[in-house]
């Protein structure tokens, strides 16, 4: 199997991990930089290794879809393809059968979901999901999910939550056949406790190298989101990597720390920069505000990156002013610099039993 | 004066320079990037340094208009706004005035020009394009110009000549009043012997550090840009820097060089790139060409840059297909490494008597 995990230290129920992977070690907690079209937006590999990025996300379903798999083999992998040596884990393709959920088609088999990019339709099955994982090559492969829209009734929740614990099975049965690659499951169940638990149950029932709760973060209410990750990492073994899907704030991923999480990703950090705003110490900054028209200070004192230690606000401000990209590529450095920075403060704080002092901290800037 | 300058070598008409500035020197015949909006676009200064970039060119009329001279004053120049502790040479807005000539009204003492922002109008004269450049801070000030539309009669050539001699002496007078920075003059003329003559005898009898070719490079023939340089170039004393303005591409670089001109800049290289247009040792490519769309080569093997050493063309084609900025970032660091690689090649061949045979081997591939 392609993945060791240590548990070294808790801290309440923050927990304190490494993974071992083929390209590499990860320290846990931590926040996954996510790359969608074979890159994470405005950065390279080398600013990704200067924010000292572990892991990166890679979207199976976009990569298959563009540049496509003959181009992916043909430079064995994606990691030669992107220029990236550390690991990298790859979504199943489930999270875009959610997204692109416009003229989808659903059966036991599978899911036919048209291409963004010129409606084409796709076929997406278990087994392809692992095929295009396996061509990949990524250090850690997604199960295929099921996740159901937010306010779905308990009838729905049950099929997908079936179809989700079917695939799994599929999943892992298809991936072992050709690949030692570690493959996670995924928890789905809506939000309805019985349903989390049964299908934490009927997925930690399989062989797994690690367990993800799917299906939140999706546009439900924060209250149902934590109540839910309360009520299902306590279920998932404490021996193995515990990953949600799909968070990005400062906020959430302290809460997510305290109920037992140790990996999570999302695009907001680099999403919400090419828009202007920046992630501090003592809360978001946007830079287009007037006030930091003549500032001289940097986004943050706090803040060792490139762009802190080499530009001002109402430089970044003016880039911003003037639609130069290079303000988006500034502020991108500096937000997934603060979620590396705020992950590894974590690490340190669960090292030393503070992590609930860290955390209020946090929650007093980003609520 | 801020300017000392070193005739080290010749060979032929070709010259091998160095220009001692306030923030460093500039060995000589080199390429300056253009910063436009305060910013070389997608470039980070630091990939500036990396690149090798000596000196870059900063658009004291776009500074002007955002973000205007009060934050510029309050960050006590441009370096320091835009972190770039290298030599900056600033143009004087004279192209600006040319180049937005819709609704422009040319007098005696200035030109009413309207920003291309939002449509206010500015009345600049060579007094006010004096005050920008020394509050930008600029290593190299260029005086204050009026460039002439190509096919313009002999007769507005001419008063387009005596507006640049007159502009020239109140921009010496005044920037003397205040700074000892360099000052470039500019020769005008249009595409006539007579007027070329005549501005560069009243241009080069005043005190200025060093002398620009203007005018050219604006639309015309090829050859006709070359003979008015191949007969401008000498009317200049031998003992100070030659400047040409706007001039990017492989060919009319070492066809400038030839002609003895030391410095040169142009939007080109960074405009194409972000096109998808790279420059290599073997000619152009165009990187979105389905032919590369397997190619693991690099867009160049000959060529060091992070982009050719990272890289494969079919990496690069997908980010374009995808509108991924991050391939226009890798072309931009490519083809500026190459017109600085470029340059450094041009003063190792002047060095070595070997001049013609780079030039010959440009022109093969470039024409």
């Amino acid at each position: 199997m392609g993945l060791k995990f240590e548990l070294l230290k808790k801290d309440g129920k923050a927990r304190r991990g490494r993974i071992f992977l083929p390209h590499g070690v990860v320290e846990t907690p931590t926040f996954m930089p996510v790359g969608t079209n074979a890159n994470v937006k405005l950065m390279t590999p080398r600013l990704l290794n200067e924010i000292k990025a572990q892991i990166i996300l890679s979207n199976a379903f976009h990569v298959y879809l563009k540049p496509g798999l003959d181009i992916i083999r043909h430079h064995s992998g994606v990691h030669n393809f992107i220029g990236w040596d550390k690991p990298i884990l790859t979504d199943s393709g489930g999270f875009q059968v959610f997204s692109l959920r416009k003229g989808r088609k659903v059966t036991e088999d599978g899911v036919v979901i048209r291409s963004p990019l010129d409606g084409s339709k796709h076929f997406i099955t278990p087994e392809l999901s692992m095929e295009i994982q396996y061509t990949i090559g990524s250090d850690i492969v997604m199960a295929f999910d099921y996740c159901a829209e937010p306010g779905v009734s308990h009838e729905e929740a049950e099929r997908a939550l079936e179809l989700t614990t079917k695939w799994a099975k599929r999943s892992l049965k298809k991936l072992r056949e050709f690949s030692d690659q570690a493959i996670f499951g995924i928890v789905q169940g809506a939000f309805f406790y019985d349903l989390r638990e049964r299908s934490a149950f009927e997925i930690t029932a399989m062989d797994f190298d690690g367990f993800a709760i799917g299906g939140l973060s999706v546009g439900e209410e924060y209250d149902i989101t934590m109540a839910m990750t309360e009520f299902t990492a306590p279920l998932l073994p404490e021996n193995k990597p515990r990953y949600f899907m799909g968070a990005g704030s400062p906020k959430i991923i302290v809460d997510l720390v305290a109920n037992g999480i140790d990996i999570f990703d999302s695009v907001l950090p680099t999403r919400v920069a090419r828009h202007g705003q920046a992630l501090t110490w003592k809360g978001k900054i946007n830079i287009r505000a007037a006030k930091y028209k003549f500032s001289r200070e940097p986004i943050d004192y706090n803040c060792q990156c490139y762009t802190c230690s080499s530009f001002t606000r109402s430089y970044i401000r003016h880039l911003f002013d003037r639609k130069e990209i290079l303000g988006q590529i500034l502020l991108t450095i500096h937000n997934l610099h603060f979620m590396m920075e705020l992950s590894a403060k974590i690490r340190d704080a669960i090292e030393n039993n503070t992590f609930s002092e860290l955390r209020k901290e946090v929650l007093t800037y980003y609520d």
